[in-house]
């Protein structure tokens, strides 16, 4: 069982990027900003049941897990969405699966089954 | 922004497998059981530094986002990857992704780009 140890920095990572997708609010946020890039704090709150200082906040915890980029525009800044951080979580998912099937297939094997 | 409201029953599963995987601790639990299916929760403390009962506690969390089975055979209970949550939490992510991929794509027809 050699991988059960400490983290590495690319685990505590993705970590982060599952924490952030944990709340509900953010997972609008998310999919929010993929259905329209550059959409500002202000705009998000629009549609939701939460103070813009609320969403603004959880907008800061998508940036610190890497998920959203932000830029100012004129007087409020612009967000969008960074991909990056979501395909490393579908890699750690998908390492996982792998290793599954594998575990499968040897027990499959160790069965006689063809 | 339609898309922005009260999260569905589908959603909260989502919600609760990106929760449990937030903590590295369960992360090595879920390769752990990737790799040795039928695993006990006595030999996975084994390979770690927290007592049974800290990894029997995450191993419930892990139980309650549909992350995993048990089962018992003898004294004491086996655990088993469950992967349907793990396909649905791709599913999600995969689903973002596509968004953006199309908000980007109709960004650049915007621009006159091909």
């Amino acid at each position: 069982m050699a991988s059960l140890h400490p983290s590495t920095t690319a685990d505590a990572g993705v970590g982060a990027v599952f924490a952030a997708l944990a709340d509900p609010t953010r997972r609008h946020l998310v999919e929010a900003l993929a259905a329209r890039p550059g959409t500002t704090a202000t705009a998000l709150a629009a549609g939701l049941p939460i103070s813009r200082q609320a969403v603004a906040k959880h907008l800061k915890q998508l940036d610190e897990a890497g998920l959203v980029s932000r830029r100012r525009r004129g007087r409020e800044a612009q967000f969008a969405l960074e991909t990056e951080p979501l395909a490393e979580a579908v890699a750690w998912i998908g390492a996982v699966g792998a290793e599954w099937d594998e575990s499968l297939g040897r027990l499959r094997g160790a069965l006689g089954s063809s």
